[in-house]
Order: C-alpha cells, then sequence, then structure tokens
C-alpha cells in the first residue's frame, strides 16, 4: 500500500470527486477505516454535501477548481464519469493519483471508445457502428433490421442519449441538438431476456474480486430492481459473466469499482451493454448483502488495501430503488417501513424529492427469492407513495 | 413518531453531545435514516468532529453552550454520560426533547441514585452502603470481608473512579481528591465467573427489543473482548438476563440504548455492576453480527421510529477493542488485517494513538467460535502492534 505507508506531514485523504448518493454512500464506508475525505460537491445541497465533513463546492469541468482541490488530496476517486478526460491526464502527468485513471475511465466516458477497445480485445458485443447523420444510420438499419438503438458517445445518463429507433421516420432524432464533438453510435437492437449485471473490484497491485451476478430490471432506462444472484443463471453463465468482467478490468486498467452492464439473450449468451467505473446502481444489494460492500472495496482499491470478500450473506439478496413520488417527508415514512419490516434496510440520500429521481433504495434479504422479493417492493412502493402495493 | 412527522420550517435535527466514538457510529447509522445531525464536540480534534458535517465545538457542562445547542436541535442525545442533570432537566422544562431524559440518566450518572432505585425495585444488586469516611467503610467491610468494592458515585469511566481495596489500610484512597458532592459507595467484592451485558433499547412510545446477551472480558477496567453470544449461557438465564434489562429500562423511563452489565456468580445467577445508556462498547458487535446495529436502532429509539431485529446474523460474532500500542499510522496497518482476513470488520475511530486508549475495534463472525476468536485476537492485536499474536 504505496500511498497509505508513504511519510507525510498530515493525514491521508481521499478525494472525491461529484456529491451524489454514489460519494454518500462511500464516505459511510470511509468512516471505519479511518481515513479522511475531501469532497469536491456540484453544489452545497446535492446529496452528499449534506454529510461529509470537508465539502468544497466546485465546478469539476474547470481545471483551476479540479486542480486546487487535487492538490489538497492523495488519490481521486469518482462518484460519477463527467470529469473531462483530459482534465484528469493533466492531473495523472502532474504524479495525482487518479483511480481510476484517464485511459481506463474514458471506456465508461465514450461509448464510441468503449466498443472499439471491447470489439478489439473480443467481447460480445451488438453489433454496431459510428453514424455521421441520419442517412448512415438509416444504411446501418437496413444491415441489421429495426428497430435500432442510438446512443450519444459522450453525455447520456440513465437512460438520456438512448433512443430505440422504430424506423426510417426516427432516423435524424438522435443528430437533434448533438454537442460538438458528439458522435452517434447505431447498435443493433438486442432482444434481450433480461439484463444482468457484473460487477468487479480491482486494485492497483491487479488483485480483483468479482461479486455474484445480479439480475437488474430498468423502466424508462431507469433500474428499478436487483436481484442477487441472478435466478436461474447456471454456474457455467455465472463464470462465464464475472471472468468476462475481470478480464475487461485487466485489459483496461481500471483501479475500483467496474461495473458491466450485459444483456442476456434467448439462448443465454450476453453481450456488454455499458461499462460504468464507480460504484453502481447494481451494487447497491451488496451493503447489506455482502460480506464486504461495493463501496468498501472501492475504496479499498482506490486505497490499495486487500479487497474484502465479495460473496453473499444470505442466499438472495433483493434491492429496489426508491424513485421520487408523491412522499415528500421520507425519514417520516420510515414509520411504516420499520413497522411492518424488522429486518428491512433504507438507505435515504437525502436528496429533495422530485417525480422519477433516485431518492432512496431498500434491500431486503432471506431464504426465499418471493418472500424476499414482495418486501423489498413494498417497501419501495410505500416510500414512493403507493401504500398498497 | 410525533417530532418527524410535525410540521416544520427546516429539516428535522438531531443533535448529539458529545464526540467520541460512540457519536462517530451513530453519525454513520445516521446517514441512511436521511435525518440531519448536528454534534456538540468537546474540541476540533475528538473522533465525531473529523467526520460529522455539522460540528459545533464547545463546553457540554456550560449552560448557555448547551442552549445554543438545543436550540437548533429537534432532539437531544449523547456519546456520554457526563452533561450536568440539573442542566439537562432545564432543558426538558424548556420542552426541549432530551433523549434519554434527565430522570432516566441520572441513573448512569450517579451510582448511589442507581443502587438506591434497583434495590427498591428488587433488581438483583451486589450489598452496597454509601459510606461517608474511611471509617465507615471498614465498619463496612466488616460485614462483608475484605475486599471491598469502593466507587465514587460520579465522574467514573473506563475503570477510573472505581477501586478494589484489599484491606484497611486501603479505606482512605477513595476519599482522597473528592470533588465537592460525589460520595463514595462501598460495595461487596462479588468473585464473579464472568462478566455479561445484557443491551436492550427502548423508544418513548414504550417499545423496546433486546439484544442476545454477551460475554465480556475487561483488563484493567477496560473491555478487551466480548462474544455474543455468550457462550454456554442456558435459554433461561439469557431470558432472566434480558428481562431484567427490559425491565430496568422500562422503570427507568430509558430511551435509547441501556446497558446492563452484570456479573456472573458461579452459581450462575447475575448481579448488576453497571447502568449505561447509550450505545455501548459490548454493542459494537451488532455491527456486522445483528440485523440492526445498536447505533441504528438507538437512533430509531431517539426518534421514534419502529425498532429493529436485533437477532444475530451468524452463530458466533467476537469483538476485539483495538487499545494504543506501537502502531501509530491505524489505516496503513489495515494491509496486513485485510490480507489476512477477507471477512475482518474494522472500525478505526480517527484518534490519536495513545497508550491504552481505545482507537478502534475488529469484529469477526463465523459458525465455529474458537476460529472466530482467533480471526479478531490476531486482527486487533496486530493494530495494537504484536504481529505474532
Amino acid at each position: 500500500m504505496t500511498d497509505l505507508a508513504a511519510p507525510r506531514s498530515r493525514p491521508f485523504v481521499v478525494g472525491i470527486i461529484g456529491g451524489g448518493q454514489l460519494a454518500r454512500m462511500m464516505y459511510t464506508a470511509s468512516v471505519p477505516l479511518g481515513v479522511r475525505v475531501a469532497l469536491l460537491a456540484e453544489g452545497p445541497d446535492v446529496s452528499a454535501a449534506g454529510v461529509v465533513h470537508d465539502v468544497t463546492v466546485g465546478d469539476y469541468t474547470d481545471p483551476a477548481t479540479v486542480q486546487e482541490f487535487a492538490a489538497r488530496c492523495d488519490v481521486l476517486t469518482f462518484d460519477h464519469e463527467h470529469v473531462p478526460t483530459a482534465l484528469l491526464q493533466q492531473l495523472e502527468a502532474a504524479g495525482t493519483a487518479v483511480r481510476p485513471g484517464p485511459a481506463a475511465l474514458v471506456h465508461a466516458q465514450d461509448k464510441v471508445v468503449m466498443r472499439q477497445r471491447l470489439t478489439a480485445m473480443g467481447a460480445p458485443c451488438p453489433t454496431h457502428q459510428v453514424v455521421p447523420d441520419a442517412a448512415a444510420l438509416v444504411a446501418f438499419a437496413d444491415r441489421t433490421g429495426w428497430p435500432v438503438i442510438a446512443k450519444t458517445s459522450r453525455g447520456g445518463y440513465d437512460g438520456k442519449g438512448v433512443w430505440k429507433l422504430d424506423g426510417p421516420e426516427d432516423a435524424p432524432t438522435p443528430f437533434a441538438d448533438l454537442a460538438p464533438g458528439v458522435q452517434v453510435i447505431a447498435e443493433e437492437f438486442v432482444d434481450f431476456r433480461r439484463e444482468l449485471s457484473a460487477l468487479v473490484v480491482r486494485s492497483p497491485s491487479g488483485q480483483a474480486v468479482a461479486y455474484p451476478v445480479s439480475e437488474s430490471v430498468q423502466r424508462d432506462g431507469i433500474c428499478v430492481e436487483t436481484t442477487t444472484p441472478a435466478p436461474g443463471l447456471t454456474e457455467e453463465q455465472s463464470v462465464t459473466a464475472q471472468q468476462l468482467a475481470l478480464r475487461i478490468a485487466h485489459e483496461l486498467g481500471v483501479v475500483g469499482l467496474l461495473a458491466v452492464e450485459l444483456m442476456e439473450r434467448a439462448d443465454g449468451s450476453v453481450v456488454v451493454n455499458e461499462l460504468a467505473m464507480r460504484p453502481h446502481n447494481t451494487g447497491h444489494w451488496s451493503i447489506h448483502g455482502a460480506h464486504t460492500s461495493q463501496f468498501d472495496n472501492h475504496l479499498r482499491a482506490v486505497l490499495d488495501l486487500p479487497l474484502g470478500d465479495p460473496t453473499t450473506r444470505a442466499p438472495w439478496t433483493v434491492m429496489a430503488n426508491v424513485l421520487g413520488g408523491s412522499v415528500a417527508d421520507l425519514p417520516s415514512a420510515l414509520l411504516h417501513c420499520f413497522a411492518r419490516d424488522r429486518r428491512i434496510g433504507v438507505e435515504l440520500y437525502g436528496k429533495e424529492v422530485r417525480p422519477g429521481r433516485k431518492v432512496g433504495h431498500v434491500t431486503a434479504f432471506g431464504d426465499d427469492l418471493e418472500a424476499t422479493r414482495k418486501r423489498a417492493r413494498h417497501a419501495a412502493a410505500y416510500l414512493m407513495g403507493d401504500p398498497d402495493a
């Protein structure tokens, strides 16, 4: 653990850029490790800014702001993938430890770079092509058939920057309001049976652990529920998905958490949908359900500490997201949730409730899958203002 | 949940007085509940002051300081029992929710009040007597035999303010440097087989939960290890201890965590040694070992939310304290602990290492008691600078 052990005149500081709920949950995981955390937050009211002790409010796209913040930290990590690649390259060239580093992170920032690299390493991807205009997109669809998935190379999240195009009349849509330097990539529409998520954590020294593969349910491009382990997945399918994620982490030199979002075809084979290099919504189950949570292991990787056991503590763990609904005062709504279910795990993000916004999640674990799902769904529905669910 | 649900113009705030590791661990438990916490800390460098977002540094014995702090909070709770009873009574009279309230808390602040009350309610106590001077203490010992335990009524902690007196020549010791208003209580020396700890949590509405009874090992008056459940305790003994703790919590009107420290005699019967009304060292195992930790349940009680399941998640959980030793840089020492044991739980308190000071704890859980103990002891010993343990 080179960094932590090096002599220094002040305590070791982990800098987190971005103040969303991922930073908030990283922070609670950092406290038991006894390391100091500094946060660069987008604003004073974002999720993590209300709980972290040492908060700087500033623009993560502004080089001076980020450089000044980095100068106070021994290592940088992230709540999101939106810090400009060039800025991270400058920091790294100047000697700052950036984890994950920009050479890896660019594959989570730019979908074109990601597809090209994964294809080159032989990782299963949908048929895809960069398309400069609507005509090229139509030509692509002539090969693969409609519908076609179109994505912007950069800037998308939670379903934004992704379109399902049903025919030539939709082809111009992704090119409207395209930011400078942003490309459109067309992808074969995969009529997947379900979505899976393979999470691995890799340390700078190359140690890596793989979490059990989760099944994830998306609605309108937002994750609403995960089940771990993914029901009905064979041992062989599971190992294949974990090995794929470990190989991608190794080839790309990822440090910290890598989430590989997969689509499972009807024949049980998988293709990679997206990559994320930070704790991931499909790993929230691990706070209550794994021996070592994704937040703990991400920090251990960032600190180059040995990684903890990613295996489950219960046969089934179900996580359900709480999206903003008719309940404004979530802490007060805990009354019913806790009264009904003495073992439900609830994590509220301290965010103002707005319709559809991720404002928390609940976790249930147990021996029986259907009973466990029911508990998680009920608690989440109640917090979303649907008490009869 | 009267308080949380009441209309108000600003977010609900829990005020914690005292910034030690108990406040620190309460804080990490508070984050998922989405409630705001304000801390009144003794100094800027105490354990919790380095992690809590909203910190006020001030003297908890100063009425103006505490009143000003209380005015910003909806409910007050504590890291320790040292806030003057009279000050808490004034706050309560002025309408502040104090949990636990001064009428209960005085039994954890004043050992004479505690012994009188427990005796009145028929709870098992050692033979005891308030002794005004050394002669009275000797007269007490003539009845009970030497050695005698002497304690100051107020101000003791971690073995301070407690003496084992072997004969008449030791009798003057407790009366030296006695603070004004402080009494000395003499107690029969109980040649206990072991120490047990019964932890319960009670909410303002009277709901209560009992944690499994722990065995605790003390050295020089400081807890060094706990095992949960206490090995070899019969179901009947266990229920008796839990019921005793629940009855004390009810009779005293405790809100929050009540720790009843017990001494087990050779015949298996127990007597009450001490009471504490805050999360307790013998409950640290619950962070990794119980469905709901003592910190989480203490906060739920303070918020009048339904309490969570206090039962164990593994057959055995062993907690070992890390006392300051030859290792100054504890985060760096995690390297070895985590490399050797992928499931060890470590909680560092961010305190400067001084000999014998509580600076952290480790937790192991598993199916085999001896193997689990060995893992906890090794990790703690390593962090204390004894790598061969």
